[in-house]
């Protein structure tokens, strides 16, 4: 199966465009989602499977471009759900993040490719090669974060589609995402934009709140504020301790990530400016 | 603006042409959604929004009759959002599930003219007036249902695009069901299918539920098992007792009638068997 | 009913003595929830339900300060079900959260009486008369609020046990909160300490965030800061335009301000620093 | 830690009385939850944490039943946190209720000891075994389960403090129920009593629901109608096929599993009737 995602100027005739150049070449559509920003002038957003041979991709992505994307002005892409895409971990020492995605892997869960996993800590080696998969020690030396990233950088190389940060305690540098050609989903342990930062159990506990949350988004520069892809919620009460919302938070944890990379291989996220279009 | 609801056998092509119908004619399709039960062989399903002046609806339905609808055996309609739907009430006593629909109405959040409300007591009489509604009662003769029912039937006889149950306490007879020529939505105050009948938070309360329902569904011969629209649930404890459900549940009836509502106003509600496609 | 509220520094042998005091009158108790904030040292909070007769009343508090509450230097009240507290809700043009604790108040699922309500716009006078209670308009004078302040003082002198702010868009003074003698609710319209400040829902709309939310806490000098009581969210999806979120919030406001003044009636609520311990 | 649990006919004095004996013995009460079923004449339900060595354990057993038990004809039980229950998980192939147990017990989430994991299938071995855990093989002749029900009573007398049916796809009979002396909780992947019996997805996306659930339950001789421990729903739209119910359910499962087994484990369990009291 084959998934096309577009954005572009909104104007009429997009859809019968699109919907047409796959008709002429009897390729069946399967599903169809739009979304624009606006009723007029706004952003239009598509996303479109449809039935095709691999071998045919190419011919069709050419096409695409020529005859239909060009004229729109559109971004696009179309992935093929059986060329998996490859996803690279990064982990400090809390497990729970890494072992719901590799355990979600092994059980079929997850249909991605895991060809390492990277940790600046000694401490996962021995889950994750359980599971079959090499793993990376990369320590960070805290004067100078740079050698760390480098290796991280040079170690990922043409190996990843995306990298995701599973609880890693590590805020990446400016010129880390420069280089680093793939986009990084990272789990954020709070309701943001609540609690950015350090710490945001502590600071829900000190606050009092009701509900605690966890936020899944692609990582930019500004540190927890990139765009947002899922957000789940449990309810507290007084009676827990900040040591309860951190147990508590680790199941909202690891369900919004979980949901957010399975959006991201299926090819169901759309960036726009700083906020995401998810086509669940 | 319009909104086109279909259903049709799936094959090639249907997208593209409806895509082209409105694009020949320059009619803007501000949203789209639709779904194919199956990757082969399916039910195709389809709503679409579309900008068009309300004097030329009559035009395009025999137009996309003639040219669309007919080649692909598609049973469809299209509504304007100009012509508000007429929405009948029947309620006996129970208040709530009533009251959150006229309020939201009188607020302006739900785009429907309500002609009358019907109830076999006069108690709410009162307040159904206070909204300058008229109020009408028709007692039910526990021994000759029928004589209520021709009356419910004439009452609202051309007046009523829907009927909502907003918690009526008398079972539709078949008879009725047959000369009613427009859809009913009933709010069921259970999690159907448990709790099918009479008092489902005493059943709930009894069974020791940890989680309480209400289901709002169209109205079929079977009694509480028509298709499902919508449903919620909330948190109970050992500590809430039969009554306190019944509170509890009133704020879960309320979202659950009221969004399926706005669901049917809207034309975002497709019935296919016993099933509902709602595209929210 | 009579509800005893308890708050000191914990120590062994406080529920021994305060179930002495209540058996030694042969007073039952029916209900009995306990928190300690920590292990060893922490404060002691309680809430107790007993049967007692209302003429009884002051007679059991005397004895209790006198025979236990100095002893274990308790912070403590009690308080009759069949004492009805006043509440006296502000509000200025969104009717949503008014009318939602009016319609409970009416169909007798909130156990309080509503002298009056107060509005600095004139709007809602009808709406609130139909109930049967007393509108005053209380302009606020954008240049000097101290005179509309000075006014409500007034008006509410003696005849509120605490007010609410039912979407009342006027940010108290630091001398009104000073010279008001009882405690206020607000409802804030985004899930805290997330979009603090005007236009929450706007701000939750541009940052894309997942979830909407809203907070009810109890009113302090800090804007928007004071002691959370209770927080609600609802899912949105990309599809959900800025007014969208404004009116599913409206929904969210009206479950999570039920609910935190319920609490408050039914004095399920103690205060212990920035935060709240709710017995629910 | 300690936690007595007690049940008895609800009479004045309870509450004193078991407070004055912890209290001259310098026991401190770190927490008290406490429920009665009715305000007068119903049952009394208790749960307790306190801080004694484990040393003084059957001691303070002993004296309690004399002293405080016998007089208010108590059903009773104290548990020290210390001594850790242990748990034999049965499973047959579907393995992500096993996992999840399994998961959380090996990250130290889970206080339980897991002395061996049962199986009818050969499937799960390896990865039981990965866990340090011992795996046994104990295969079901259709035509007469009593030989692998005598064999699974023999391999836990006396190892287990009770026992989790991690989706174990027999019907486990009578005899088995009256010769197994512990406790058995059981996932069921519908929210009960909606779908009992088997294949439970399939139902719920037959009938077109619009949220799925689980159940954990305490297993009695009536098939999914034991006592209710916890229930948690997902929500799910036309979109989702039966194999999707199936995998969202899977995320469902889990937490309702985890939730109940960590309930039993804290003893915040009391069963009445065909009920539960969870003090959570």
């Amino acid at each position: 199966m084959m998934r096309l995602l577009v954005q572009c100027p909104d104007r009429p005739g997009i859809v019968s465009q699109v919907a047409s150049f796959f008709n002429q070449r009897d390729l069946n559509i399967t599903d169809m989602d739009q979304h624009s920003s606006e009723v007029e002038n706004g952003i239009f957003f598509m996303r479109l499977e449809f039935q095709a041979d691999l071998g045919d991709l190419e011919t069709i992505k050419t096409d695409f471009e020529k005859q239909v994307a060009k004229d729109f002005d559109m971004t696009w892409r179309i992935n093929s759900s059986e060329q998996k895409k490859r996803m690279i971990p990064l982990v400090s020492k809390h497990e729970h993040a890494l072992m719901e995605v590799l355990w979600r892997w092994s059980s079929g869960s997850l249909d991605v490719e895991i060809p390492m996993v990277i940790s600046n800590h000694i401490d996962l080696k021995k889950k994750v090669e359980g599971f079959g998969i090499p793993f990376y020690h990369v320590e960070v030396d805290k004067k100078d974060k740079s050698k760390a990233e480098k290796e991280i950088l040079k170690l990922t190389e043409g190996k990843a589609d995306f990298l995701v940060l599973a609880r890693y305690m590590q805020i990446l540098s400016e010129e880390f995402l420069d280089n680093c050609p793939v986009r990084i989903i990272n789990i954020h342990h709070s309701f943001l934009p609540a609690f950015i930062g350090a710490n945001p159990y502590k600071q829900a506990y000190q606050k009092g709140v009701k509900l605690i949350g966890a936020t899944a988004h692609y990582v930019t520069k500004d540190l927890d504020m990139g765009p947002i892809i899922e957000q789940d919620v449990a309810r507290v009460t007084h009676r827990h301790s900040s040591e309860d919302l951190k147990e508590m938070g680790k199941d909202v944890e690891k369900l919004a990530f979980a949901r957010a990379i399975r959006y991201h291989i299926e090819d169901r996220i759309i960036v726009h400016g700083n906020k995401t279009i998810v086509f669940s």
